[in-house]
């Protein structure tokens, strides 16, 4: 079974409302809450050579973009560690305070414990006060299909191209995007940090469309092998970048982000995913039991 | 090093201020957020022979115990699993929903990973709106010192005693106890579940103050060697009953409480934690590296 499979058995016991977002979603009178979990074990999430700095940057950052896709401002994170050896905290923590602070949520404590692999769970809230989070759900047919930054970066710093050492190690999560992106009325967000493709088929069952891409207009880092570019971004994971679904009349309104954004395709009512004209490999980031 | 050594690391870091409770803290408009997260391993955390299900109901009632501890109601619950056999996430998710809807609190989601030894964060949201969470610092002289229940049941569980299993396995938090002793005007709160002394010596250092207790007041189980109960009790660890510090004339307004209310001792000016006359041993239940 991989995880989405096993998120089977779960859906029932949670409730498909809360069990098919990047983030738990609370109401409150005067805001609403969004909240993300994520667990991280040295052997399968930090690459080798990482520095513990980074390891507590990391771990932060994976769940502030969680909050991101959801359109929320990162208020607090919480981390509870389990240390395989007690020298590594401080650096730990230093990592994940500065990747709070950059992102405008605050390090509240957590959980201390000794464990053979190093192993770190965050778990951060956001809030929105002024409309409502974009969920997985909503995408409808004629929509655009919108990407930020540049793809396909993290996997090969993973195998050794050190231009893109800091994409993998130090990821940034897209806050104040995810939060425009929101206001322009977005139908539906995630993050793509287990790849596009996966993250396509995660959006066309919640919100029950099809989709058609282009390859061509996925935006990829110059000076790198197109092809092998264009399987990282599709299939490799580890881009903190968001997956957006937008109406045509309301992209002209991201016309002011810095970061770029790219139309790679439109919302249809079939129920598959093409790309270029033939069915995409549902395949991502997979943890297997 | 033990963890409370190990948190002064973060203190500096993620400031006094949100690393001294139970929980986390975060205010809003409309109402006060608790949040507190807790990772647990099975070979230092879950007793041999304990069932998934009732894994499940562990994991989600420590944290459950750490937000009544400051006198909320529990929300939301997401929880982080690294699997170390996919056919093990039913159950477990089965007591961990059966945990959160007895205490009033969503189970929604979280994150499932692969891990060779099963390890479960279970991280709690709870909210107050008609007051003022209670914290560790607050207890002042003169106030007197209550506990919770009956203490010592969980180690002799643990130790075979099978009239405690239940008690060890499936603790029950003190979540309408937390908030009735909140509306009350307790000044100081926590849980004990790293044991009595250790939880005195906690309070008495962010509050400033010392205490004075008396053995023979600590509410101890019945048909139990008296000695090995009340080492339990302090030493042992595992009681999910919580410890508040109280003025005299508002004890009475506890009297309602189906749970029993026992007042151990008093909090004095001297900078020290006493118990019969003597120095009580600052020892509990600790993880070490």
């Amino acid at each position: 079974m991989d995880d989405r499979t096993l998120l089977d058995i779960i859906r029932p016991v949670c409730g498909e409302e809360t069990c098919s977002d990047d983030c738990a979603i609370l109401y409150l009178p005067c805001a609403i809450l969004v909240t993300s979990t994520d667990m991280l074990h040295e052997r399968s999430d930090f690459p080798p050579g990482m520095t513990d700095w980074q390891i507590g940057w990391m771990s932060v950052a994976v769940t502030i973009s969680d909050i991101a896709a959801m359109g929320a401002e990162p208020k607090q994170v919480v981390i509870a560690i389990g240390l395989d050896n007690e020298y590594r905290l401080a650096e730990i923590v230093k990592g994940a305070q500065a990747c709070c602070t950059k992102f405008g949520a605050v390090y509240a404590g957590g959980d201390l414990d000794a464990h053979s692999e190093l192993t770190i769970v965050s778990t951060g809230t956001g809030i929105i006060m002024d409309g409502e989070p974009v969920r997985r759900r909503g995408a409808v047919p004629g929509d655009l299909i919108c990407v930020t930054g540049t793809l396909g970066r993290a996997i090969p710093g993973l195998l050794g191209d050190m231009r893109f050492w800091d994409s993998l190690c130090e990821p940034q999560p897209r806050v104040r995007e995810g939060i425009a992106i929101r206001l322009a009325g977005a139908t539906a967000m995630m993050d793509i940090s287990d790849g596009l493709a996966i993250s396509l088929y995660d959006i066309a069952r919640e919100s029950g469309v099809g989709m058609n891409i282009s390859s061509e207009l996925i935006p990829l880092p110059e000076e790198t092998d197109e092809k092998q570019a264009l399987d990282a971004a599709l299939f490799g994971g580890g881009d903190f970048e968001l997956l957006f679904f937008i109406p045509e009349k309301n992209f002209g309104k991201l016309e002011n982000l810095t970061t770029p954004v790219t139309c790679i395709g439109r919302v249809t009512s079939m129920p598959e995913i093409r790309m270029d004209g033939s069915a995409l490999l549902k395949k991502g980031y997979f943890h297997h039991w």
